[in-house]
């Protein structure tokens, strides 16, 4: 028996330059992926496409569509092909569109440079009726040297750790917050967010990543009304203190061996008290 | 208001030697990731740590358990170490442990090679009650020269792809299948499935990789009786015919491009007439 | 004042099927790499370009000769390409063609699985009069569980290595052979030399890996009498014993940390007595 | 016969913090390769090790002279490595220590975010009375859209790419620039180096990515005197127009694929008229 189905072209890279009569150019750095559901039993089942919109076409689509109607802000540019895959295509019931901007400080008025800490996602999903827009950050590494504690916590059988007073504390920030109802301005809602959740990491005395978490996401949410809840993922990038002891030297928290593997890994969810329930925000249905 | 969350030790990686007497080894390699969930609300709220076991903990159980119990079957592993973790701590409602095992091809008595088609997965959850194993392949690459066409499809004003009645098709198959009841025999299923795949991607005459993906799932329900579901997300490896025309050269279906971006992208699952939704089964609560 | 330059197009992802009448295909999958060098000021000194192939005219060449010549073994494909350029182009003194190719096993007379241990690669250099054929492998994993011994090293105030007479000896085989004279069959050459590399790696008890890497050199030598010289680069994947001694468990050479970073690198070149230096072999001149 | 060689450890990752009394930190973030050779025949022929200094040693010395010495300039710290080791082991006569450094943005007292653009490397190469010190930088993503032209070049059988005399012009720059003699400062140093191939970047009206390169190159060495020559490699990050007629829409532009494979690749070399070659700068003998 078919169970829960999708289809879609991922990963279209897509760069827009836009060009004013003055010769200053913007610039536009995307990573497009669609994703569809619907009325899609003929195909698995008999291999009958005609209710099959090519993933190439949706490929096509996210280039004229960004021709047409320009690609920024992302969540917009997300939103209007996410209905018009819906809208326009009888078997299809859902779209989910996701994207990634890379970021680029200007050189010179049609020049640039990549960098930027942090990318930027979005990810909209329309259902014929409903749209759920999702914004968020990936990559964004931020490190505390000081102002970070663990202990008190359990202990078993199994457990060597330390407790500590004073350690590093580092992560990879990746975040999806969702907007019910989505605000009039992306760009100012996303760099509100972003600056909420630095500013908490910087400013909280941390006696557990989870509590930097909490503090992360609660700032999201004062920084943004529109923010109705905020998904976190945080790698705890653990930083070693070398034992220099055998070298006849001191080592007050001077030296480190950033750890690759493995890692902790704190995720949680911060909401607003009358959040609802929106899977449909989150994921096509497996 | 704090949400679902969990935390956990991600990516251990374990090499386990078994030593028979008479020089015969055996070897695991295995990549490890734990994921707790429960009344972890102090943490977050005041970084009260007294619930939390630490996740250097977690990577010293993966570590003494596979001494003392030994690493495989997999999905015998990462249940014996998800049922410790919420049976032996007060706090923890749900667990998850999810493992990579890499594939190595024996040389010698004591020699190795890594190779192999694709890695071996599990992940098991655990609510203190229930137990569910969810077994898996990643990076199964699997291509046919012929046998496949796609034409027919719904065609719209950005349209422009052609029909065509031979391509080669290809993908790597990732796939996660929900045993329920468990097997008797981890390892036969693991095999009994995975070749079902393979004979059913090689097998089918297919009109759309949609077509395919069904196949190969119902290949493995009628393969292993306990596969209650199984979901395949199979990218679709284009391969664009080579225009040799401008060159005063045919081509006949012989030189090909491997495109890396965009891909096509098809998700699905297949699942007996009375599989029953366990979304535990499938991820901790977000 | 410009010193030495090369350019090219790197990375041309080629399939190649070829269609047997009774339905019984072959396939080769290769991404190859062009790098020319010759008189290029011009284009540096002051953007023109007479003397410049593009490096798309090199991707639609790598094409159709495939369809034309046919692209394995790699090694002539390499070396058609390179003299290719040289003796067509009056700019271009000197070419370097690189090639990886990998591996397919055959599931049906027209479906294949990707797998193999090492990417098998060739590289092929030609100044107009001599063509210098350079084979290897990379990415071959392989791994002793046991006759590894490191001791009796040198000391000094940094060293805290214990000694040990029994370790997991791993390393990642990457290895570049140069032919002089060039095999009659390079398809036989290579599995010659690579199965040479295997059962030296597993055939000795190893005092560092610095002995395993010769003893490997050598065995490519005694097995392929065209192999002047054999450079290889081998990373010590360190495997460390885990210590489990506060779990009151002993470990006997049995659960270990499979480590990232850092690593030990060995890199050696064996060749035979009367081999020369050929310098253009290996790289074009920076 | 044993050829040139050389072993060491590659990728200890180091983090080292300067604390301030004040509670004002300072960060660096380094990956640190060192590599040696000398009169090592004996482990490769016998496994005798009394000459080899262990790897895991270096990685202790690398986390203690950070310690002892401080970890930055990169340049300084790399000279100190690598003099370090062949003055002190009597077997050791040539090292090379290569250094990345991540960049971080402060983002208070002792806080911080990854960032920037680019990757600061270092390498010396020490033969027990020379220092070479080369400097570079990695991953240095530019793009112009517009002030590049494409025409004129070599036409043969195979050539199919249309003239243009309007592109995007986008590399990802990796540049190493070897020092005689070093300066003074090498932040300073470093920084007019890459801030003046930024600028060559940004203000060359480009008929070539040679031409780039080799202005890039100049202005490298009219920005520091000590630059006796550089290296670039250049990949031709190629970004194709969308062909948007079929949707009757024109793309004056506007809309671009971001390709990723197959890419040009550009190499040369800058040097002053007095440079002389010094292999040992740029790799250990192979």
């Amino acid at each position: 028996m078919l169970g829960a189905n999708n289809y879609g072209k991922a990963e279209t890279r897509l760069v827009r330059v836009t060009r004013g009569g003055d010769g200053h150019h913007e610039l536009v750095d995307l990573n497009v992926s669609v994703a569809l559901a619907g009325d899609l039993a003929a195909t698995h089942q008999s291999g009958d496409n005609a209710g099959v919109l090519p993933t190439d076409t949706q490929k096509n689509t996210v280039y004229a569509f960004a021709r047409e109607f320009g690609a920024v802000p992302v969540e917009a540019f997300a939103r209007r092909l996410a209905q018009h895959f819906v809208d326009s295509q009888p078997t299809i019931a859902l779209a989910r569109v996701s994207i990634e901007e890379y970021a680029w400080r200007r050189l010179g008025p049609h020049a640039f440079a990549r960098g930027g800490e942090g990318i930027r996602t979005a990810a909209v999903s329309y259902d014929g009726s409903r749209t759920h827009v999702v914004a968020g950050i990936t990559d964004l590494v931020l490190l505390n040297t000081t102002d970070s504690e663990f202990h008190g916590f359990a202990v078993d059988r199994y457990t060597t750790l330390a407790e500590t007073t004073d350690r590093i504390l580092a992560t990879a920030v990746a975040a999806q917050w969702r907007y019910d109802p989505a605000p009039d301005d992306f760009d100012t809602a996303y760099a509100a967010v972003k600056q909420a959740m630095i500013d908490r990491f910087v400013g909280t005395y941390s006696y557990s990543l989870q509590q930097t978490l909490a503090a992360m996401g609660e700032g999201a949410l004062a920084a943004c009304p529109e923010v109705a809840e905020i998904r976190l993922s945080l790698p705890n990038k653990h930083h070693f203190l070398v034992d220099l002891a055998p070298f006849q030297l001191e080592n007050p928290g001077e030296v480190y061996i950033a750890a690759d593997r493995p890692y902790g890994l704190i995720e949680g969810t911060i909401r607003r008290d009358d959040a609802v329930d929106e899977p449909l925000a989150w994921a096509l249905p497996r």
